[in-house]
């Protein structure tokens, strides 16, 4: 796949414009970005090279004009090959000046003395650029503000374009795929560490360019978390398979699980998978533009029943798209309005006992009306092997 | 795999012990740990879940006495059977306050008025907390000195013990049995997307836990980059193909690569390949301790005559572990000296054209004496299939 084949030139401009025009609404000169999918966002820019932690990449965008890449004469080719003209380089790793040199003079050129540059500062957001380097740009330029972009990478990424959501599509459906082989893999006396391994073969059979993500647990009633990597204990018969997996298609991920019984599933796991699938729907049929986030989030709630409220989780869902998890969080206390294009997970989770929980999750788009399944929902009824 | 399984509680009570050791002589009062990189390093913490950006995580290490994990409460359980006792979590993602209050307050009790809290700040490295929590951390802790470790998490881990050694090693071996299946997935015809994909499936059947890092290439006289994603192309006879794997067992990467002929090679691409072997070679022979990044850099340039500087690449090999790349650098310009236990790659590259490049590279570890393949060294003829 050629970088972010799906994305042609006209959305990476049309992007930088709507950047640009909540830019002036917010009165910065320039955004300064770092990470893979900011850049990945504006550029097309895509590489697994971000991997090694040893160079930094920017791309900065000027209030009006054409964005400037300042990156490592190794990615110089890679980058030259997007549609992004003026593309600077410096040769990384470098001992007495990593960039800050110019990245520096570039901002000078772009930013009037006194003038902002916005970085993605909130929730979700890191820099990536070694704190060093970070102070010595700040004294290099100590009549520009450095400060907060003021949400404007978060608000643009939010609300996905048409060949965004083919792409989240084509990751959910590849993700499908290799749930619906789940019986080919799972068994009472596999070690869990082998039905992970197996599970990535099959998502990459089905066309992942990569998985990125993969977690899950097993037990008779519930698993014990959601995060942990496999162990090699073997499954046992009667118990509870999760597998949550993020994997990419053309730079996007879906992110969704499914549970499986391994023989006839306890009761109680059955009833609250039950539930969990009835509290996706009821998310669902709440998603609708002019929602919020928090109110899906008590959607869910609402048929969950009392004595679970998501805490150990932290919320019921969020938004997916260059990473695995995005804005917003389908969340008490967040109150982003939902519209047209924004990618969801539903999620919710139950305790079903101290240590016990289990998850379900899927997918959606937020459309003019009804959403729409980006992941085929699962039936209430648990599967069994 | 249970978290970090090679890796045993003394081991890491060891490695804060170090780390306090050098702390005293920098006059640090504490460190301040963001990366899954650092964290795993003293704690044995592993989750794909960092792949997730919204919620940040802590570790601190008092100048004496035991770690403190300031973590999100979905990562309390794991957490809680890595070694650390001191697990102190938030309810995250959180809308007033992500954990910035309990760090502060943990800072605050850790480290007297006027200490020094030390963060890893030099080359390759980042801070991964949100800026505007990192303004609200120290505005919360005005009389406390936030600054460089000193490198003091540099030195530590780019000095591995046997256990780590081990699982590199593994990885290595891993990474062997996929490289001799290559003639299985690579011939003229195939799209190296697909080449890319079933690389990935080799790597995993033969025990890979995931493939965090592919890149590659090919074309007749070398290719045009080592950081490209795959594209759609077919393969056509008389290309070399490059594939350069950082796949990951229990936590630690390998990181090397190898170039294959689809039918007989050009003569430059066969000549470049034995150069490159040699060069290699070279590096391993000048690879004891005492010697220096920068005096490897040069036994391998030596190999590689005029007109190739490694330039576009940047160096000629760097240390691996828990991180893809890590220090040092085989690099004019890095003078670090070379100890026991340091894993590195030798990536000796040349240009053999106006965009065209080849690279090859092994992987070995230092030792008292000569130092020791963990790859297995490739035939310095270029194979074919």
């Amino acid at each position: 796949m050629t970088p972010a084949a799906a994305v042609d030139e006209a959305e990476f401009r049309a992007r930088c414009r709507r950047a640009q025009a909540l830019m002036a609404q917010e009165g910065l000169s320039a955004l300064m970005l770092t990470t893979e999918a900011d850049i990945a966002y504006l550029t097309g820019f895509r590489t697994r090279f971000w991997e090694s932690p040893t160079r930094p990449w920017f791309l900065l965008l000027p209030h009006e004009g054409e964005p400037v890449a300042v990156v490592p004469e190794i990615g110089a080719d890679l980058m030259g090959r997007t549609w992004v003209e003026d593309v600077r380089t410096w040769p990384a790793p470098h001992y007495t000046d990593d960039g800050v040199g110019l990245l520096g003079a570039s901002l000078s050129d772009m930013v009037p003395a006194g003038g902002a540059i916005g970085l993605p500062s909130g929730q979700g957001t890191h820099l990536r650029m070694p704190l060093d380097d970070w102070a010595a740009l700040r004294e290099r330029l100590p009549d520009r503000r450095f400060g907060s972009d003021a949400g404007v990478m978060r608000r643009l990424r939010m609300v996905k374009s048409e060949a965004e959501i083919a792409l989240i599509a084509a990751a959910c459906a590849t993700a499908n795929r290799a749930f619906a082989r789940l019986p080919e893999i799972a068994a009472a006396g596999v070690p869990l560490g082998d039905v992970f391994r197996r599970f990535q073969i099959l998502c990459l059979e089905e066309g992942a360019d990569r998985v990125a993500y993969l977690a899950g647990g097993a037990g008779r009633d519930g698993y014990t978390d959601v995060i942990s990597p496999a162990s090699n204990r073997a499954l046992e018969a009667g118990e509870v398979l999760m597998l949550d997996t993020g994997l990419e298609r053309g730079g996007y991920f879906c992110d969704f699980d499914r549970n499986i019984s391994l023989g006839p599933a306890s009761p109680s796991a059955a009833a609250a998978h039950s539930r969990l699938v009835e509290a996706t729907r009821a998310g669902f049929e709440r998603a609708r533009p002019g929602a919020t986030a928090s109110e899906l989030f008590h959607a869910m709630q609402a048929m969950l029943g009392s004595g679970t409220d998501g805490a150990k989780v932290g919320r019921y869902g969020h938004g997916l798209g260059l990473q695995l998890t995005e804005p917003p969080s389908l969340h008490p206390d967040d109150h982003t309005v939902l519209a047209p294009g924004m990618v969801l997970t539903l999620e919710p989770s139950v305790e079903l006992g101290p240590g016990r929980m289990m998850v379900h999750e899927e997918n959606i788009v937020i459309r003019d009306g009804p959403a729409e399944w980006l992941s085929t929902p699962a039936p209430d009824r648990l599967r069994t092997v």
